[in-house]
């Protein structure tokens, strides 16, 4: 079932906000230990290593002074961005029923 | 951000499936643990009563003899159907990809 494969590719804590990070371009990666909030590390590293593997993401080493990494989306990362939509659209009427149902 | 807040509420690896599982109708509790592959009876007790907290799904619990009880989805727990198509729409196409990428 498609929502399997989904959920393998994409599924855990920091991958969807991993992809979030890089919608907008290319990043260095202290940028997305910065970007990422919450995430260590080993732990960063480990996921960017899945999402290459999955090619969710191209990783590009800059022979510069020191040496630069960067991680962009390849396509299919990018087309992750239609998945980011809709929870982004459903998270924003959650958050709006929570505040609907406090008590006043 | 909403991408957050939908996380928050349907992240980790079951609520997806459960909400899938119970996508077309109501269902037993033994159901549920026969349908969600994988799971054990403990981690499915402490996913529902979190989906519970968060109104996603609705426990019923019926005075026959046994009692029984079932869980549906809340229509708000039905909006979720938007994300599992999309989840399933892309798992479908990155299916695909693995398959072309195979040697031959």
């Amino acid at each position: 079932m498609g929502v399997h494969d989904a959920m393998y590719v994409l599924g855990g804590k920091w991958k969807i906000y991993i992809i979030t990070a890089l919608l907008f371009g290319s990043k260095r990666y202290s940028e997305l230990l910065r970007d990422v909030q919450g995430i260590s590390g080993k732990v960063l590293s480990r996921e960017l290593k899945e999402m290459e593997t999955n090619r969710l993401v191209k990783r590009t080493v800059s022979v510069t002074q020191p040496v630069t990494v960067t991680y962009e989306l390849t396509e299919y990362g990018k087309s992750a961005k239609s998945i980011i939509g809709v929870l982004s659209e459903w998270g924003e009427t959650h958050r709006n029923l929570i505040v609907i149902d406090e008590p006043l």
